[in-house]
């Protein structure tokens, strides 16, 4: 990115939602004072895990703003308290939710919700660069503002009473894993961070680490947690060999950590 | 860690604040129910940017049932909304925090609160690893509980409309940078992040990055977020050239960019 793309952004950001604010600028100069209350505006909101008191004031702040959320079905469920009077949609492709949007022109306000942080292999990208496309295009327009919320990462490492910052993340939601790979760069991390969703993901990964147990002469200690926040959210801890075969929620979090590190200086 | 750490690790954590949650287990075993009233509990409360709408209804609720609220002063502003019939200590250093409660055994809940999330560079990590040193010497143990907040990085991501996943994380906040040895692995990476903390960080930081640039032929582009969330939140942008004689708040956010990285395959 160029400073010019650069300043593009960071003026656009600058007649968002904080338009209340002062003090935005570049380098110095007087922050540009663009409100427009015809504009229509898409939140994209990171909900947290989506269990009750996940959200921040500001997500909720937002959906009470809107006249339409939408959302996965589960993430929906988790904000509908805050969005009774609301049209609740339960779409989130992007080319979904803007054609919804284009057949309601009444709708100034509306929100996406996202599981999670909204900068982490989230939703919330995909829609932001679409939605940037169509305005490069020259088609109808929508002001983007993105709420951030509390990463999975976060959430587990906080369960756990771990740090973060040394941890290596991946993910394997929808992609493919290269775990093997990842695990000779754990030498100089604390631990591997992955969200494995699809059948088997968790098991899979399990049968893997347990090979790469054997190969590499490592121990590995695996962390998964389902339903992360809600009232039956669950933590279960083993070897690699002992997890392989349980049962697992389609999206959970892994955190894998190698034994011995003390040992090895 | 191995898998007996781990798991007294998660049956600590079974006894805490979740003890209304069914179903935590160890590779399926019964949940052990520890539900003692009497116990002392410290909430360590990652409180996110510190502005108004940072905070999740976790958070809130953790400082609400506290008797006692500990942070630096600046943190200590951000939720004394939420905590004005309470004792507000301007103390974070953990001695200092344990130290107190030891002489006020009335209080039989307190929350630290830290700015960001509780796992990322974050003091909550000094206190509990205190904490957990004391138990293990039978001195007297307090229980702790973690609530993540919003991560600064997130924040800054989503003011940029950026996605950190692929985003090399850093802190030179009382820490030694080595930006220089860090540029190397920004080929594989989308760009780096780091909280700059001290008397000139970010004017040595900009005038490391001129160096980089002409040593290495890059060209960076420099996002430095002050006072996030506030009323009076900046974000500047420019050339490590352009920003290294600028005047900026103690505790900065930063995301560097490398241009052209389009032209190179």
């Amino acid at each position: 990115m160029s400073v010019a793309e650069a300043e593009k952004v960071l003026s656009e950001y600058g007649t968002g939602r904080k338009e209340k604010k002062n003090g935005r600028s570049e380098s110095g100069e007087k922050p540009e004072e663009k409100k427009d209350l015809n504009e229509r505006r898409i939140f994209l909101v990171g909900i947290g895990m989506g269990g009750p008191g996940q959200l921040t004031g500001a997500a909720i702040s937002c959906i009470r703003e809107s006249q339409a959320v939408f959302g996965a079905p589960r993430m929906l469920e988790s904000v509908k308290a805050y969005a009774s009077h609301h049209q609740l949609i339960g779409e989130y492709v992007p080319k979904a939710v803007i054609s919804w949007l284009k057949c309601h022109p009444e709708i100034m306000r509306a929100a996406v919700v996202y599981s999670g942080d909204t900068g982490f292999y989230s939703g919330a990208s995909g829609l932001e660069a679409y939605i940037s496309e169509r305005r490069e295009k020259g088609e109808e327009g929508f002001e983007t503002e993105i709420i951030p919320g509390i990463p999975t990462v976060s959430y587990m490492a906080s369960r756990l009473k771990r740090e973060w910052q040394n941890v290596l993340l991946l993910s394997s939601h929808g992609r493919e894993c290269r775990i093997e790979e990842e695990l000779e760069r754990m030498e100089e991390k604390n631990a591997v961070f992955l969200l494995s969703g699809g059948k088997n993901g968790v098991n899979e990964l399990c049968r893997r680490l347990q090979m790469a147990e054997v190969r590499r002469g490592d121990v590995y200690t695996v962390f998964v947690g389902e339903r992360l926040s809600y009232e039956d959210e669950r933590i279960r801890s083993g070897r690699p060999g002992e997890l392989k075969e349980l049962k697992f929620a389609p999206l959970s979090a892994v955190w894998v950590e190698k034994e011995c590190r003390r040992n090895k200086g």
